[in-house]
């Protein structure tokens, strides 16, 4: 799969899976609702109680940078249905106020109605993708 | 939600992603078919082409031990129906000729009818889970 396909693939799916690693290497994995403008994905923290690890995507973001992202398609009755796409990228944690995450909340909110009745108030995490790559069951694909 | 009822939903889930990191600390995430055993999750490498990536999370896990596995369910209609589930512990990557390795595969055909035409044959990864931990939306569940 070419990383163009890879990259519109993700950017049309509806929900995502954000991997980090903490400053140790130990891995993390949260499902994201998400946005993309280019070659970056943004993800809001909502208003939803996460309890305790609630900002360990964020903490290990700022620890270690160095993120990658998942969509994938499954089917149990059709595995040549199956793909994924991964976004392989850095990580930046945004201030609430900055621009740039105002503009990122501005593409939630258009992306899911459910933000609308409730923008999301959190840090902003942005991803910019070095590296887009995927892999389908149907070859032609 | 409790460890018990988080390790119920992952089991009875069709598929789930799995995070492991590099030496350096380099996320990667894939989708994975697997088969759960008390609190070790088995996964198979198939025989599927998956090109130069396709023992990445092999070659991780062996270089870094501490890996991370997700179920979660995704309603874009309802967000109150939304969870998640996340397994951490340990991997342990099994030669296919090791008897648990074959038990594994054998977990596996019997859950998946795609693996009984086609019975995995490549090495078995098997993750011992320390805590099992979720979050759901509907706070009653």
């Amino acid at each position: 799969m070419t990383a163009e396909e890879a990259r519109r693939r993700f950017a049309d799916a509806r929900v995502a899976r954000l991997a980090t690693a903490d400053a140790e290497g130990r891995p993390h994995v949260v499902p994201i609702a998400f946005a993309v403008a280019g070659d970056t994905v943004y993800h809001a923290v909502d208003a939803k109680p996460k309890r305790t690890t609630r900002l360990r995507r964020l903490a290990n973001a700022a620890a270690n940078p160095r993120v990658a992202l998942l969509a994938d398609h499954y089917d149990d009755a059709d595995w040549e249905a199956l793909w994924w796409v991964r976004g392989d990228g850095r990580a930046r944690v945004l201030d609430t106020a900055a621009e740039e995450a105002v503009g990122a909340v501005d593409l939630l909110v258009e992306r899911y109605a459910q933000y609308r009745d409730a923008r999301p108030a959190g840090p902003v995490l942005a991803v910019d993708v070095a590296r887009w790559s995927g892999w389908s069951a149907a070859r032609a694909a």
